[in-house]
């Protein structure tokens, strides 16, 4: 039996793993993927990219490391944890009609991010990362002087807005009752199909969409057995510890909602330090 | 009037800063120096590094970018943060009985970081990241089978003694009354002049010695402004938010008590992302 179960294997879940195989506690990474967010590389050309330390980058240095070590990662998904007694119960997902497999551990730390929701509108994938982004809080410094176009009624959507108005770019939000209906073009040169609530079609022409809808916490794993807040996202104190006892939070899942990896990896350290105290001080 | 002060240029205050000049926010950095304790290089013969990221490397990395950029820096230490209405008056240490300059902000950030408290012992500069190291959740991987001393009668000290422990170290805690009185040697052959309470000299040879005495927090001005714990750090939710709206705690000043730097860069973005928030919802 593994002292520590990560589960999830983007920027918080590998820095984690990292630190615990570091450390030489038995831990076992469960991810149906490594990288998470990460993986998608930024094409926006025209833009001389000032960004000092690139994620994707950060985050396969971590992922090499830890097949250098050797580190144990099971792939698949988990379905749920549950408490019993002084240890924490990891299901997995079965496959084709079979049970998942049940692992057991001391401390888990969740991981497992949010994911982002859909436009669901043709010309979606064409565009994305080419036209189409999903983080002003990483793209907006680009948007100097350029037009925008925000997608999303939330919170996300007015902050988004916020953001990208004070790096200089030109804000168009989507007006009561209009749809983004289709996506065409590239980078630089987008055309946002919008539709009123009459029915009635127009074609705005912008730089950049930013898809700013609300995403969702994976937060299902744990639901019932640690605290989440009012959009499902687990909460966390300073040291990334939930409500649950042994149970850790770190990334895109928890309520700490800053979309961002190097904040991800700041967090994934804290959660394995404190789950290191955790199962040390039992 | 800057938008927001940043006090203090470790890999927590550099991060903060870096974020607010990519955002265009109006931004300044008071620090005495850049680079906090990473401007502490390691030195440890005979060891192959696996660290995956230097914090040395990431954060001159952040200073040299923000160079570049042409960020604003003063150089100078903060005596104290007080609040003034919807501002906070910042106040420079004077030099040479002249009274210091009083700077003034819409936000702050506090990362000024925690002072090692010195061992006081002869030889404890010489050996300085050669053969006495100050932090056991850094180094500790580096010392399986080998032999270490740890100084200090704290929840640090013990904390580090389970640490080296855990990775495969042979620790040696001082013994009631114990002292160290003087350090010889270099790091693989260390060694440690203890004294006994009736004044007897023992020497003991160790491949290390960890300095765990509990250190310092600078928390010092923003005393009374906003909530520290019974140690003197702030106390921080886990978004970096102190207990006073508009002042933000970053990296080891905070009750986050984690001293690392990947910890420090992530709490350094989220300070930033708080910061920025709280100066947009105004």
């Amino acid at each position: 039996m593994p002292e520590l179960i990560v589960v999830g294997g983007g920027p918080a879940g590998l820095t984690a793993a990292f630190y615990a195989v570091r450390r030489r506690l038995e831990v076992l990474l469960v991810s149906p993927d490594r990288g998470g967010k990460t993986r998608f590389q930024l094409a926006l050309p025209g833009f001389e990219e000032h960004r000092v330390i690139r994620g994707g980058e950060l985050v396969s240095r971590f992922a090499r490391e830890l097949e250098y070590l050797g580190y144990p990662l099971r792939s698949g998904s988990v379905e749920r944890v549950s408490a019993d007694g002084d240890r924490f119960r990891v299901l997995l997902a079965g496959t084709a009609g079979t049970a998942g497999e049940e692992l057991t551990a001391r401390a888990v730390i969740l991981a497992t991010g949010c994911r982002s929701r859909r436009l669901g509108v043709p010309g979606e994938a064409e565009l994305f990362q080419n036209g189409l982004y999903g983080s002003a809080a990483s793209y907006a410094h680009l948007f100097l002087d350029k037009s925008v176009l925000v997608a999303g009624d939330g919170p996300r959507a007015r902050s988004a807005a916020v953001e990208l108005a004070a790096a200089g770019a030109k804000v168009r939000l989507l007006q009561w009752g209009e749809r983004l209906t289709a996506l065409r073009g590239a980078a630089g040169a987008v055309e946002a199909v919008l539709t009123s609530p009459a029915g009635g079609e127009s074609v705005l022409r912008v730089d950049g969409v930013f898809n700013e809808l609300e995403p969702l916490p994976a937060s299902g794993p744990v639901a019932g057995l640690a605290e989440l807040d009012g959009s499902g996202y687990v909460r966390v104190d300073a040291r990334c510890r939930s409500s649950r006892p042994g149970l850790f939070a770190a990334g895109d899942v928890t309520d700490v909602h800053r979309e961002q990896v190097l904040v991800a990896v700041g967090e994934g350290a804290k959660a394995f330090l404190s789950a290191a105290e955790y199962l040390e001080g039992r």
